[in-house]
């Protein structure tokens, strides 16, 4: 195991102390229970949208808290679901008097503990709801999965409905942009090697030297099929045409197009697949209105990519265009 | 080699027409000669900064295009040199009659080819002046190099050199900041494991399962040592003492920080890098007034680090904070 660590018990603990050193300005971060919220939290009047999950797909989600995105993040051990203590001291952190939404994505552990969560937060008297991300096309169950996995959707929302709540939107609002959201969003990913968890010291699976597999999960979960290395553009096809044809997306239509790396793919070839899934999109009549090309939504070092596709009306772009000032995502401030 | 490529002698004009499609918004990009101007260039009357170099760096230099950054910047092949007519072409699309500034790593090709470029230009009338970065201070000199190598400083470089030239700065004061600005960063670098350059379809170099390179080049250069594999405290010691020591960076100095990914390595290590870089600085009374984390000169996907620790006046933070609008690095904006 080749990797950039002390011991494999304090990982998160050290990395939540280099991100208080590093973003101190915009950040604060609790150190017992594992948490992020804006430093100016909590933000009166606001709602506040908390998230959380396992560490490892760094920057999500502790990148993402900041103006114009998340209020708080919980995140639990590497790939390891956030336990409800963290959850609710989280939400009681970034609650601000208008109610708090989680920000879920589907996986048994992450939705068992935000519920628990949302249950002693209601013994408090504070509002809470939830929205699911489901997007990955590729399996219906998984291992850590009944339905779909959350996947790259989550990033986007994240985006968007702070956007939203950043200009005042309700938690009913919210609620109800989020699961229009989760509803017109798809996503699907691949690797093309594995990665190790620090505790485990071992890859999590393993690939030959010219295999791949098709329709990954974030956390190595099995896909749709293991094969012989394709082309950037046979894999970007075998990735777009599944999520385009599963909403359907049709002719005509607007979208985000979401290119992510899996945390050991280079920006260099994030752009090849970027080029091949645009000209599929042009293909099938649809425009591309806004795009994210990074490694947002991440495996540990896992080489691979995957890529998300949500139908933006003017609405979502002008959320999307909103000023967002997080460690990982920033502009307009 | 397990890539997201088609075939390696597309890779580059690939990923240069994946960058047109997705920041056509912001950037235009020549396919021959291969370079990326800002989409309103020539902004006339402000001088043009272009920089280049070989491809395999993303985001830096192509990504770096864009309001308050570079004009231009031309990408070689795969850690080869662009050549003179490409920085030739990339100069006059982005001259706006205040003269060209280049920002050039020191490294032996691209040296003379900015040179002969230059001797072009002049030809034609239009004032050059050249700004080199050289703050590699692991080796002296190196399989590409006489002198020192440039590396993470680069980036740094172009932001803050682009803030001034924005705001009017003429040539001569860019020199001379460029120049100040050389004096007075320094970098180090390590690696885990190697990179394969696509056409070679092998590693660069070989490093066995428990080794790293201390001092290594962004292009898998030799570093200082080879040793068996240390904790990231350690490595981060190995990295900031002799960049500390070089200068020498005195107590109570204020510096900008960057630790930096070289493509492979996810950010959870590299904020593990940065609480100890922010640790050693702090027992060296140094203060970190500004910081950067994350993949910004990457070796395709090498997993190791970089830090670069830069003196940072009141104008130099002024510059650092200005608004920034590129695909790599944004804010303000």
């Amino acid at each position: 195991m080749k990797k950039l660590i002390n011991v494999p018990e304090n990982v998160v603990r050290e990395e939540l102390e280099g991100i208080q050193l590093a973003h101190g300005d915009r950040l604060r971060v609790s150190l017992d229970p594992f948490y992020i919220v804006r430093k100016d939290a909590p933000v009166k009047g606001k709602v506040a949208l908390v998230s959380g999950g396992g560490s490892g797909h760094e920057p999500m989600h502790g990148g993402f808290v900041g103006l114009g995105m998340l209020d708080a993040a919980c995140p639990g051990h590497v790939f390891t679901s956030p336990t409800p203590d963290q959850m609710y001291e989280a939400s009681k952190a970034a609650n601000g008097g208008a109610g708090v939404l989680h920000i879920v994505k589907n996986y048994t552990g992450d939705i068992m503990n935000f519920d628990l969560s949302a249950e002693m937060l209601r013994a408090d008297g504070i509002e809470v709801a939830s929205v699911l991300t489901d997007d990955d096309v590729a399996v219906q169950d998984s291992l850590y999965t009944a339905g779909r996995r959350g996947v790259g959707l989550t990033v986007l929302m994240e985006k968007l409905l702070g956007a939203a709540a950043e200009k005042g939107a309700s938690l009913a609002d919210l609620k109800s942009l989020g699961d229009s959201i989760r509803a017109t969003g798809r996503s699907m990913g691949m690797a093309l090697t594995a990665c190790t968890v620090p505790h485990a010291g071992k890859p999590s699976f393993e690939l030959g030297e010219n295999e791949m597999e098709i329709g990954i999960g974030i956390h190595g979960e099995p896909g749709r099929k293991r094969m012989a290395l394709a082309s950037a553009d046979e894999i970007t096809e075998m990735l777009m045409e599944p999520i385009l044809s599963d909403l359907p997306f049709k002719s005509g239509e607007k979208v985000i197009l979401f290119v992510n790396g899996m945390g050991g793919t280079p920006l260099i070839e994030l752009y090849i697949v970027y080029r091949k899934a645009a000209e599929i999109a042009a293909k099938h009549g649809i425009q591309i209105v806004r795009n994210l090309v990074g490694s947002y939504i991440t495996s540990l070092e896992m080489a691979g990519t995957s890529i998300t596709v949500l139908r933006a009306d003017d609405k979502l772009v002008s959320l999307w265009d909103a000023p967002v000032n997080t460690p990982g995502l920033r502009w307009g401030i």
